[in-house]
């Protein structure tokens, strides 16, 4: 049994939910569909879940909110029109969306609620669609199959007991066709996942009913082992595995969001991710374990919007707690650091800069001056972080001198170096200006 | 004016004492000497401070002293001898150790006394033997000239307030002789210092003095470049910073204890590392700053006697306050941290592994699997610390390119690389076992 997860633009158009159908029908064990909400037709086009909120946030406003209304309807109805779908199923989507706006009481829970109804009335569209083209499908609602989250808008997280309950999807002889991107609360109110909820969901299925795999459709025939937009036509990752995936989305690749895959590594169900446009592509296959076949590198990821902290004291070293009390500081202002570096009198904070404003920035470096005494503190902003990420990497002796060699040719200059603690992947601090030739000089090493 | 210190090998005997004697000579700014016991005149020997402390715990068991009483007697006997001094030395010496022991009460102030004795005594030798030599010079205790510290024995820091009072040993006409490694309390007690005490010493009065250089005379030409033990004939460093010295004795030099140089340090006067025994070799002089003129590595320094802690974690890296948990807990054993690399989802501490025992490694490492519910944590031993040090070593691109390259052809596996933080040195981990290997061709790279 394989759980199928389609993306908003495998599902913007008609012409894109006839391949979705034709990619069911091709496999008998996929048999849990997961659908988004229908996504962007075209680079300047507006995802349905954004009108949905604006739509919600004008009857929050108490402002008109009817074009926006229509302009969600005419997507649902431009996709029935193509594949000739009764239009009763738009009227039903219309009601709906009425019947949520009429009752608006509670400003949250109407705007969750409008949110996940992107999903919910989409799964019902492609689950009557199926059906028209003969494909013995059926929606079923997440409240209907029992999964059930905790109460946190924007970040549910699903509770345990609801994979008991998702097992019996199973039994279903039907296809499911499931709208991705929310639960319920216990109290029965719709609660949405954060950023890549539909692919949530459908980890949270594929742990559920134990499926053989979790097939991820979007729009890129495979991960590429480096940003298409540094280096054109990267190689294709084949194999990949969870941890590899994750320091790679860890540094900016943007397949998946790092939590979304969680549910299917917990229970150690292989990722599939292929391209709803080219389904003959094998895509990539993220696994738990896999041979080192492929060189110590299989990605290179980066990522910008980094500063760091150098704080140097004279015997820092000897001073039992001197981290734990910088850390204890930043933890104040609910700050996560990502490296911490250190010489034997110095130690270099590496966060991402987001975090700090002109004046908790200030703050802290007043705090951790004065209350540790420190000799010298200083900030430098908009650095890079580039990761070379590859399992077995620490047993092929020489990666970090191939690397450090070809970023030395390129005249770049390697403020920070982190390795030792991953097995997995290497990081190369560097210039935010100097971070795409530093990526085309390690892609030229690793991969040409 | 210029403050001189020798160690114990460089008064170990008459011959050693007239190299001394020439050395005070040859320059009028040499006013103030600082003398350590006599040390080993050789290899098998045993220094003199050692056997005052037998001698000590003899008398606090209660068993016979004075077979290690003669002993030291016979050492300053030998040296007086050597040097026609007259026999009332000794015997002033023999009655102030008497004295000593017919005293004892207190068991730590009696060793405190017993141990500073050596260089107290040492001092006075000296001082009549500058004077039987027509030096103008006189004995000075540090009771006399304020040297106030702090009631820590073994452990003694210098009083802030003991500063000015040193300075009025600028107006001393005669060659002052100044016994190094101890003070005295508040309450009037011997104190002494850490390890390396008469280098203290030293640096205390040079800053107290304000001198214009402190001379440190000791058995080697200069600082080397790294572990003659590993490189025969290894380069001599004509110059370095502070900062470089600190980095090199952090990891292994054993020139100066890292704390000894701080008085010195904060007047930023600089040190001149010189051979009592070939007094025409320049020696090495540490400043508080230099023209990078060497290239980027001035000193290879290697230290044994690691170990790591690894830690993993499934999204560690969101956890705000992870670290500084772990590190509580190291700090409820006492025990510092040398370096923490850290992955996305996994965490390493590298510390000295002598502050573990078999039973507080078990318990950190229970403690942190259950408080902080870790996937895996595991321990590796043995592991050897490698620095490159040199100022501005950040500034040259490619200096981790020929570091790496250089330990790939020599087949040495990276276990570990800090880099990023100091700006003056560059840390590789590898495993006790191949660290000569390694050193060797860091060596051959960067200075054959």
């Amino acid at each position: 049994m394989k759980v199928v997860k389609f993306g908003g633009s495998s599902l913007a158009t008609g012409k894109q939910l006839e391949k979705v159908l034709q990619i069911v029908k091709a496999d008998k064990e996929r048999r849990i569909v997961v659908v988004s909400a229908p996504g962007k037709r075209y680079d300047s086009d507006t995802k349905v879940t954004d009108l949905l909120i604006q739509c919600a946030q004008a009857v929050v406003n108490g402002s008109d909110y009817s074009p926006y209304l229509e302009e969600v309807l005419d997507r649902y109805a431009s996709i029935a029109k193509e594949l000739d779908l009764s239009s009763d199923i738009i009227t039903n989507i219309k009601n709906d969306l009425l019947d949520l706006i009429n009752k608006y009481s509670n400003k949250d829970a109407f705007m969750e609620a409008m949110k996940a109804s992107g999903e919910d009335n989409n799964a019902k569209l492609v689950a009557h669609f199926f059906k028209t083209r003969g494909l013995d499908a059926i929606y079923i609602s997440p409240k209907e199959a029992g999964l059930i989250v905790s109460d946190d808008p924007g970040n549910a997280q699903v509770l345990s007991e609801s994979y008991d309950r998702l097992y019996s999807l199973r039994e279903e002889k039907r296809i499911i066709v499931f709208p991705g991107f929310f639960g319920y609360s216990e109290a029965g109110d719709v609660v949405t996942f954060s950023r890549s909820g539909s692919d949530i969901t459908g980890a949270i299925l594929a742990n559920g009913v134990k499926a053989e795999l979790y097939e991820n459709f979007t729009d890129v025939d495979a991960v590429y082992s480096v940003n298409p937009s540094i280096v054109t036509q990267p190689k294709e990752i084949k194999e990949l595995t969870y941890r590899e995936m994750r320091e790679l989305s860890y540094a900016g690749f943007s397949v998946f969001h790092a939590e979304a895959l969680i549910p299917a590594y917990r229970a150690g169900i292989p990722v599939q991710v292929r391209n709803t446009n080219n389904p003959s592509a094998s895509g990539t296959r993220i696994v738990s374990s896999r041979n080192n076949i492929n060189g110590p590198v299989i990605g290179i990821a980066n990522d910008k919007g980094f500063c760091s902290i150098y704080i140097s004291k004279y015997l820092m070293n000897r001073e039992v707690g001197f981290a734990r009390k910088v850390l204890s500081i930043l933890e104040d202002y609910h700050i996560s650091y990502e490296h911490m570096p250190s010489g034997i009198d110095d130690l270099t904070i590496v966060l991402r800069q987001d975090q700090l404003t002109r004046k908790s920035e200030q703050e802290i470096l007043t705090r951790i001056s004065e209350e540790l005494q420190v000799e010298e503190i200083k900030v430098e902003h908009d650095l890079a972080l580039i990761m070379l990420v590859g399992e077995g990497m620490r047993r092929n002796i020489g990666t970090n001198a191939r690397a450090s060699t070809a970023l030395a040719k390129a005249g770049v200059n390697i403020e920070m170096i982190n390795q030792g603690s991953s097995e997995v992947s290497m990081m190369f601090g560097v210039k935010e200006t100097v971070v795409k030739k530093a990526v085309k000089a390690l892609y030229e090493e690793f991969f040409v």
